[in-house]
């Protein structure tokens, strides 16, 4: 099944929002329903390919057919951009300058190979492509006159599972839910359960540097990862003969979070858990987000470490907690901040943690709420993109954004990136609803994850341009990291440049130039051009 | 205090074998005495330094003085080379072939750049020197005309301190010992305990990613650094604003690690955790390798995790039990296999692992030993290097190498190294004691780490040179990799280059390239020079 080319997943799941709901958002934004409705896929004014027929021809030979070499108009538009909310505004706008010429279909690491092969004797610029959910321009590479986006969907095989090491090594354009599938026919798990679940893929997750909803649990996606074949226009590079090394550079690790800048990985080795037989799920409520801050920290640092572990802002818990059938009625007083904490595992395991956790929340000064808010948690981890869906049809504007530091920078950062959202789109006549939580911890440290829901205006494009700009700013002048799991993209680009410094990306840019002597790969994401 | 010229460590530290040892080594390997001493170091006929007076005057400059540019035959003996058992055989004879021109002591980041550009100018090879206990050639550059040692020592202070969110960044030139008392006044402690800890630096423990005695519960060194700072001849790169990212592939995981061929690392920002209110070690029989390999193996991948895990195999466990008192008496029967299970933190989480832990072990077969073999294991944990000097004073070889790999490889692992270095040392008339343990434990797998004792022979360099080839092609033979904590160097360069992969070596050749264009930096250590 594919995604809903105008939206985010499954078309079955859209659901128009209910009546308070739009009634909130009018007497509480401002906004107004859509006037110009989303244009009908057909409507869409697609350019004929300009792949050039011998590039076409042999590319059809590398791929042994035809069939994977698809340039029909839904095809390739199915592969224009990613989810982000411009994305999604523009092409709902039926603008598809960003349209690849081609998408092409490799069933294995020896056909990507060929795929470069060709690409490099034809100039042709690629972007590889898993789920294509990337909402930070991954897939919008600097030079759109001609580009072929390589769909490494054929390639969704588990190449080899080692139930004593508790390996698995899989192909790149696995699901999360396939693999998931594939692993628990074993008994075994990835953990690996981030928003975009549902569509991304494996080698999206290695690629961007993922990270799950359950990741004070299973850890990071690049923490899962054992190994990794990338093949590049110079040939292949297979790295992971142990857990840990001293053999150098971890080379795994200058692969990870590359985007595809770099190669495209063709298969990734990683770590699995037995499928836990337990998972709960419960609410806690902390006074302020400060309380509730403090509380997480002293879990991650000093255990025991939930599974999952949250905190929501004020406002993103009286909006979590506002019912469709509540609202119009009154909104809950006083709910403070709502925390999630979720513990998967053997049943011994998780009873243990759990009560220990339990009373260090308690003394911390949380109250419980019980498994109930849990489970509303649980029942909805995917839904937020759906929503989003709904938001954007009936004239609102609702995006996302997310970064990362040290504990004690935390507040600083947290004000900075708010104030910075609220005000730039006050200003800009669209004041927002601007929530947060914090949605991954550290012994160390913990992301901050905002959502902004605000009127769409004039130009929400526009709008959200200089919103965005002015977050990165804050980011990067509050001390955190321009991204902690969405990764570099278009979007982040010159934020990144800034954040690894000249020689840092002078280093990085030395490598893509030996494994990508054309500068074929992604061209544009992650680094500059030039 | 420095360390022994001609071996390892505090000479006040030193203590002749017992004669039922040396009778031992000589009934069991055909250990004879050596008939040649070591030389004094008076004795030593040292060339006199080749360094440019240009040069000299400009790095003076750039030191802040002339006492910082050493060039007496005792200071630059003293940074010759590391702490290889060949490396202690070639000091002892006399031999000083890689004596560095001059011995550089800058005092800050500063100072570090200043004699990067001194060096650039003047073509000077830099080889950092932390606390010179290289086992792998990582202080003998193939240069050897004339390069400098860049002694850290001097760059030894606490920078910064985060109680909140629990992180230190130190110079690199502290010595372990030096950096956990400053972290104990305030009350944490890195947990970085490896057996070259009483004189090994932190700069020199992330450039060759080491790993402590304790990594089953505080991790390996890399996994505590958060940030670090490199000053290279192209300029400075500051890495770590968030413990974790998605911005960009991991430039901390490419500069650990790489072993002063990238740049200098002149500081680093590490976890911390608060001191431990208990330490308790304790030992277990298992009554064979299989058996305790199973059992370490279950605990880390189902915990709960001790803080530290070892296993001696059978002849390790036989030779440790051995009490000098006890040798020419009877060895102990049957003494199957020992493990060393320790716990530290707070009180409540160190009972409950240990309690749970125990269980674990019983239930795969383990034997309590009580605290005592535990005690003994820590009372004597860093003296194994001291206990080779007095070796190699009693006419015997004695050296270590070590690997790792998932945990399914382990077993022919281990046979495919043990038989290659039994096998090449029998041939070559000295067979060896082969003793193993598994050092370091994973949920994907684990180190062997190897000891080797035999007679010296005729030429021990050299059939240890065998010895060493044929058990490196072994490792790479089983899938294992080259080093686990001792690094790269120059004596695991060639089989390094095989387990990266040409293209992997070229990515990392591109980045020294653009860091160090000169070639000037440790040349030949980590990469070959072309």
């Amino acid at each position: 099944m594919d995604m809903l080319w105008s939206g985010w997943g499954d078309p079955a799941k859209a659901a128009p929002l209910p009546e308070t709901v739009t009634g909130l958002l009018r007497d509480l934004l401002g906004v107004k329903p859509r006037t110009a409705g989303t244009i009908a896929l057909d409507d869409i004014s697609v350019p004929e390919t300009r792949l050039d027929p011998a590039a076409h021809k042999a590319l059809s030979a590398a791929l042994g057919g035809e069939e994977h070499v698809r340039t029909d108009a839904e095809t390739r538009l199915r592969h224009t951009r990613g989810k982000s909310t411009p994305d999604l505004l523009r092409i709902r706008d039926g603008e598809v300058d960003d349209i690849p010429a081609a998408v092409l279909l490799p069933a294995d690491h020896e056909e990507v190979v060929a795929v470069l092969r060709v690409c490099a004797e034809h100039g042709l610029p690629v972007v590889p492509f898993g789920g294509g959910t990337s909402v930070v321009g991954g897939l919008t590479p600097a030079r759109r006159d001609s580009f072929v986006a390589l769909d490494l969907r054929r390639m969704d095989r588990m190449l080899a599972l080692d139930p004593v090491s508790r390996t698995v090594t899989l192909q790149p354009g696995l699901r999360a839910p396939q693999a998931e599938a594939l692993l628990a026919e074993q008994g075994f798990t990835l953990g690996h359960f981030p928003q975009s679940y549902e569509w991304a893929t494996i080698g999206g997750f290695a690629a961007t540097r993922s990270s799950g909803q359950a990741s004070a649990g299973y850890g990071r996606f690049d923490e899962m990862v054992l190994g990794l074949t990338l093949a590049t226009p110079e040939g292949t590079i297979d790295t992971g003969r142990a857990p840990r090394s001293a053999a150098g550079p971890d080379l795994r690790q200058l692969f990870l979070g590359s985007e595809g800048a770099f190669g495209i990985i063709t298969s990734v080795t990683m770590r699995i858990r037995p499928v836990p037989e337990t998972r709960v799920y419960e609410g806690w409520r902390f006074a302020s987000f400060e309380e509730g801050t403090a509380a997480l920290r002293r879990l991650a640092q000093d255990g025991p470490r939930p599974t999952v572990l949250r905190l929501s802002d004020e406002t993103e818990t009286l909006i979590g907690l506002a019912q469709p059938d509540a609202i119009g009625g009154a909104l809950p007083q006083d709910a403070g901040c709502m925390a999630i904490a979720g513990y998967e595992g053997t049943d011994e395991d998780t009873a243990y943690r759990r009560e220990r956790a339990a009373a260090v929340l308690r003394e911390c000064g949380g109250t419980p709420l019980g498994e109930e808010p849990g489970q509303r948690w649980a029942h909805g981890r995917y839904s937020a993109p759906y929503l989003r869906d709904s938001l954007l049809d009936a004239g609102a504007f609702a995006e996302t954004l997310e970064t990362a530091t040290f504990w004690s920078r935390v507040p600083d950062l947290y004000a900075a990136v708010h104030d910075a959202l609220a005000n730039t789109l006050t200003e800009a006549g669209t004041p927002p609803l601007v929530m947060c939580h914090i949605s991954h911890v550290y012994e160390n440290g913990a992301s901050l994850y905002f959502t902004v829901v605000s009127a769409q205006g004039e130009d929400p494009v526009k709008h959200w341009e200089r919103a965005k700009h002015a977050a990165n700013e804050a980011i990067l002048a509050a001390g955190g990291t321009i991204s902690h799991h969405h990764g570099v993209g278009t979007d982040h680009r010159d934020w990144y440049v800034r954040e690894a410094g000249p020689l840092g990306i002078e280093a990085l840019r030395a490598v893509k130039e030996r494994l990508d002597p054309d500068g074929l790969l992604n061209p544009g994401v992650l680094l500059p051009l030039d």
